[in-house]
């Protein structure tokens, strides 16, 4: 291997993709950015050089195409990329766990499940508003040079697909989904760069029913997994309030999403940046001041006396915590105007779930989002929704000490004595499972100690034991392993 | 917009990311190569050419740097990128329901369920064997200059998996994983570029008991869902046939993965290329001639002429199809020394599920594979799995009449009659789904006929109708669909 220090032949290449390739089959060449996983224990030189040679050549074949491994065996890191996870069994349990709770309260709802591909074309995500979300975007071009990325949120999917459904599909739409979502983040503090998001959406309804429902659906959940109204709270309050504000001085309808997703930040970058960016957005002095002081308003009355009692907001609200009685949830919802949630597309009601002891991230957030499908040259139906990650649920269960125990559950373990009747054994095996029983089959001639050991690991209730007298007899032995109980059974009337 | 008709300009550029960046950025203001999909209606003249100024200027941001989007709303496509799919509420029935099937045969065998990330370091996947699957590699290049790719299968992530765990596992693990992979493939005839596998994988167990039990577990599956051995086969082989043919004629072990690569080829490409590539490898013109010969053997007494009853690989095959007998599926397979496989690490027992009719391309396949953990830098452990794809299995199903009809199901559709009672409709559903049953809630005021559409719609069999005279009364009236019987109930005894 060698380093190649003069980058200049570059000019060489006149065509934008062959230069592309060349500099990527380089990198690859270069030890320092290689990358560091990879441990090439071998590599044969020539090979290195034949590689060179296309690369000189432009025959390095198109742009994303793979390096060329080594003959060699390669030492990798045994670990998930950066950011990511493994779900070994007792990590999927937990996880099938917390899906199967999302999903059988939604389905209580009455909701469809729904999937997107997780690789979406980039325009679905690029809105110009200064997101975070936008500027995390795990991006890529594909070999068919198609700007595509992992999908940091699910709701343009889901625009998206209700703008291809059209009128074959009769609204409302009450859908859920469980899906895999990306933000290329830096790493901080158990921050990942993938998480899974259970999202609820509500499309086709323009009254606050919908919010309530949704926020009914997510209390549902809290409850099912031992969550109080002690632990966690929701925030409430309604774009239109800052809509409200910008009306009265005059601000045109399209900054609306610019200024709400700086508002957001006012917790992460410092008063000043958030001014610098609000005059940016042409916003007098006063505009400002009088928006973050709205932003401090905790009572709906404060906010009537503010606004008037005659806008909508003030109705959308009063009528939302009139519902939030009716559901039996008043205690878990408070009103704050300084809930304006970090994505551009919301128009209405806004929520955050929250842990009361604040010392985690917002659990879950969502909101109406009317406006959206028409950014995507669709034509807007009343929408509304929310997402909830995986990961901060599970830290909250963690401190509260709600984890559920999951253990691994077979409930048979069935073993042969003797090599010979190993086939015997499968046949035991296959007789109950028809009969719906799970069953771990010794697929080896073990010691019965060590199919003890096993039986006890995997939480096994019975174990089978085909012994060569007993079978020739057409009985098995059965253990009960709670009770020690012992007996012999006909193979025919196992159950 | 302008052309840019001249790309000599990046002689200007010594650095190869601010080469590529230029490139990338460039590529987005030409009309040509522009992604197809996006329908700029507008784009500012100024911000076009703010833009090529940063590009010039190399100001234009990171490598993967999403482009700059336009003020104005974009039309996108609204169909899923090629290759893709999206699951609305009636593709995701179906979806469920082979999932289901497949975790439920999985627990039925003792398998725990694990996954993995969607995107791995593209470094578990680059095997030099001339593997389809390599060529068809998802892969890019993320933020952090990592080659990265959308997995292609679940094996080499599994690998990982058992290599990071090490001795902190018991042996066997039995393990499985329902999990979407990804291959970048030319698009014909329905294939797409993404599909979801199952997988069964059994660590530890070198005896061919372990190959037996998870083709049992296949076939349980195909039983399950209304499948039988006249519709569905299974052809099996052993590469320890090919690898007594390569130890006679004395090929050296490395070549052993791709000279059954070049083989599993026989039927995709001419016999000639197959030849060339084999003599490549060094294998003189008898060896494969020999080896040729050997594939067209349909029976394991020829194989045990050919062979000679004391190779191991006739042992093995025999010990599988007398324990195919013990487990009741000896209809189900045959030997077809044909059947190869395409992944370079197979080392004993392959196998693959067809379609009798011959129609559709393998249902699913898989095989021992002994030695892959080596290859990663890790300790051997015998090992053997199978991958069961969402695609082929569902046009089979089709054919056969045999998809399951899977429609929406929601016990109960609650209305109020009147605005005001939204409320106490809420306050009834949420009764409902305290005591487990699930509800549609109509969440605006609608017309009675609207609300028995949509309760035929979602097959409701109940609809709960909230009336003002009723509700003073503290009941609601109640309809059962099905018999059109109706009566009323007091709210605390609704059930």
């Amino acid at each position: 291997m060698r380093a190649i220090t003069n980058p200049s032949f570059l000019i060489h290449y006149h065509h934008p993709s062959v230069a592309s390739a060349v500099i990527r089959s380089l990198r690859h060449r270069l030890p320092l950015s290689a990358p560091s996983f990879i441990k090439v224990r071998a590599l044969s030189t020539s090979a290195s050089y034949a590689e060179l040679d296309n690369a000189r050549t432009g025959r390095s074949g198109s742009l994303a195409s793979p390096p060329t491994s080594s003959d060699f065996k390669q030492k990798i890191d045994v670990n998930p990329p950066k950011g990511t996870r493994d779900f070994p069994p007792e990590e999927m349990r937990l996880r099938s766990w917390l899906f199967q709770n999302f999903r059988e309260v939604s389905q209580s709802f009455g909701f469809e499940e729904i999937d997107f591909p997780v690789l979406e074309s980039e325009a679905l995500f690029v809105r110009k508003a200064g997101e975070e979300i936008r500027d995390q975007l795990y991006c890529f071009e594909d070999r068919g040079n198609r700007r595509v990325a992992l999908r940091p949120e699910l709701t343009p999917s889901l625009a998206r697909l209700v703008i291809q459904k059209g009128k074959s599909v009769s609204l409302p739409l009450k859908w859920f989904a469980i899906g895999q979502c990306w933000r290329y983040e830096r790493m901080t503090r158990g921050r990942r760069r993938e998480h899974y998001q259970w999202n609820m959406d509500i499309i086709g309804v323009p009254n606050v029913t919908a919010e309530a429902e949704l926020i009914s659906s997510i209390i549902t959940f809290f409850k099912r997994i031992g969550i109080t109204a002690v632990d966690v709270g929701f925030k409430v309050s309604s774009r239109k309030v800052l809509q409200e504000v910008l009306r009265r001085y005059s601000v045109p309808d399209n900054l609306f999403g610019r200024v709400c997703v700086t508002i957001d930040k006012l917790e992460k970058i410092p008063m000043d940046d958030i001014k610098k960016e609000l005059r940016a957005a042409e916003l007098s002095e006063q505009a400002v001041e009088e928006l973050l002081q709205i932003l401090t308003v905790k009572s709906l009355e404060e906010l009537e006396e503010k606004l008037g009692s005659s806008v909508e907001v003030i109705a959308d609200l009063k009528q939302l915590f009139s519902l939030a009685e009716k559901y039996g949830y008043s205690e878990w919802i408070q009103f704050d105007a300084s809930i304006v949630r970090g994505l551009a597309y919301y128009t209405g009601i806004v929520f955050e779930g929250f842990d009361r002891e604040g010392k985690l991230r917002a659990i879950c957030g969502g909101g109406r989002y009317d406006r959206l499908l028409s950014t995507f040259g669709g034509e807007d139906v009343p929408a509304c929704g929310f997402g909830f990650g995986d990961a901060v649920i599970v830290e909250l269960l963690k401190e509260r000490g709600l984890l559920p125990e999951l253990s691994p559950q077979v409930q048979n373990i069935v073993c042969s004595l003797d090599q010979d009747l190993q086939g015997a054994a499968s046949l035991v095996a296959a007789r109950l499972r028809d009969k719906g029983q799970t069953v771990d089959l010794v697929l080896e001639n073990k010691p019965l100690k060590w199919v003890f050991k096993r039986a006890s690991r995997i939480n096994a209730q019975r174990l089978i034991i085909v012994g060569s007298s007993e079978w020739e007899k057409g009985v098995v032995g059965v253990k009960m392993l709670s009770s020690g109980e012992q007996y012999e059974i006909k193979v025919d009337e196992l159950e």
